[in-house]
């Protein structure tokens, strides 16, 4: 599991950061890559990047805004004409399907696969056997979300070592104890699979924002997230700025990860306003309140824990 | 007046090539630049040169197909973000109005400046002082235009020599002389302005067409002009993808520009099946038809004779 920001700037575009969108790779877990945002020229951006089109199989919009939606109708189609066939869930305000639908419908384009367009309320979103995704409305003037992405704990790992002990041999048997609950071997011994699984493995939880203002509301949200991907538009001192246009900056976005306990923070949507040299500065001021604490950059890769 | 080329390439955007768009400079004629087509992506081109995106005042939109549409509600953005005032005239086929005022709407996005969306029918579609501006029906799938810029004839230069041999000294009168069929002077002498005036300067023609099948009935409407800007999607041995697909081969685009007389023929929108070391013989196909050839390149500028 690892995320690669495919834009970190804010608004319009410049030549050191494009306009947002973050890829959330999920290739060992699901063979899948899932998008958050699909800011304009995001297919470009995966030009320079190992991601396969066709493997994005969700994307999650936050807001409406053109600099969070305006790549979606290129990356659709340029997914069509690259061969994708497998289907696309695309999750975001209500609004989107009929983006989406108008800029396919007048231009023409006829997609090689189906996509489905849920426009999402305040919730839980999505759950299968591995994941639970919910959203949480954020304070951004328009409909903003911000996404929460919960992986279900695992089942622990297997206790070959005392499997041995009690003379069961390494083989297909293995596979069996793993799938059944109980299982009786040969020579009529019941293994029960609790008594040889270590400790169920932790899921991890990693949440993306859409732009927002700060609340506090927002903390319960995302409570111990491994990773808190949030928005920083503005430096510390431009609280005033920040308020009017419905943004960030850097402390807040450094309080909500100290007082919601996760372990990692990285900001993005960064204003154009601040240069290359701002950036230690703008580290800093988060930094005081959170430690663990990075930039996001575009094309930079953040692995989340194993 | 030139042309300077964002994007070159077809349907899906590469790293060499963007998709389709094109400016054409008119700095010294009208301080306007005109676009014509607006894939994504091209307001990041845009970031690439010294095109003002304030100064753009007409955009052209060729046809609906995405790969030269998807750039516009980003740029309208940017252009408002960056402070533009100044109205903006686009046009373009029926479609284009849903899908910018669509855009626009869903992603709340308000312009600080007025733009007004002619949706267009074959024919002479704009003229002032300086140009008309007139559109030819292609043969594309849907309705594809192809543009003709045609600049007035400019009034000769002043003939000074033989003002001063007149006795007339530099000075305001000149302009007088230049502004007025008839002026008389001090001393009584009626200076009438046609035997004091060069040759008038011939004005020139520009063409760029939108994706299109050769056809010969589209060579009057390109007759002698000084520059063809014309697609060449496929190479001379693809007629038969060409037709499919509803593109030309370089050797079409050449006899179109050989049978018009043109000055110049510029080939774009070069499929991304041909790579670098492809494009000699692109170039050599097309220059067996018409010799004054040249292909395009991403940012590559061409100037117009003066």
């Amino acid at each position: 599991m690892e995320f690669i920001f495919l834009g970190t700037g804010a608004g319009v575009p410049s030549k050191k950061r494009n306009v947002t969108s973050i890829a959330l790779q999920l290739l060992q877990e699901r063979r899948s890559t899932w998008l958050i945002d699909c800011g304009e020229a995001t297919q470009h951006q995966i030009l320079n990047t190992s991601i396969r089109p066709r493997r994005i199989d969700k994307i999650f919009i936050t807001h409406l805004h053109g600099d969070h939606i305006f790549g979606l109708p290129g990356f659709l189609g340029s997914r069509s004409f690259q061969g994708g066939t497998t289907p696309l869930e695309i999750y975001g305000p209500r609004g989107i399907k009929t983006f989406i639908e108008t800029a396919l419908s007048v231009s023409s384009t006829r997609l090689t696969y189906d996509i489905h367009i849920h426009e999402i309320e305040e919730g839980k979103i999505y759950e299968d056997d591995q994941f639970v995704i919910s959203c949480k409305k954020l304070d951004h003037g328009i409909l903003s979300y911000g996404y929460a992405f919960e992986e279900k704990d695992k089942p622990g790992e297997l206790l070959v070592e005392r499997l041995k002990e009690m003379g069961v041999q390494p083989g297909p048997i293995y596979q069996q104890i793993k799938d059944h609950p109980r299982v009786m071997l040969e020579n009529g011994t019941m293994i029960n699979r609790e008594d040889y699984l270590g400790p169920p493995k932790k899921g991890r939880k990693v949440c993306v924002f859409g732009d927002t203002r700060y609340h506090e509301r927002f903390i319960p949200f995302v409570k111990n997230a491994d990773v808190l991907v949030h928005e920083a538009t503005f430096a510390e001192n431009e609280n005033e700025l920040a308020f009017n246009y419905y943004h960030s900056t850097t402390a807040q976005a450094a309080r909500i990860a100290r007082d919601a306990g996760v372990q990692q923070l990285i900001l993005t949507h960064i204003s154009s306003r601040y240069q290359d040299n701002d950036l230690e500065q703008l580290l800093n001021e988060a930094k005081s309140y959170f430690s663990n604490t990075e930039i996001a950059a575009d094309l930079k890769q953040f692995k989340v824990r194993d």
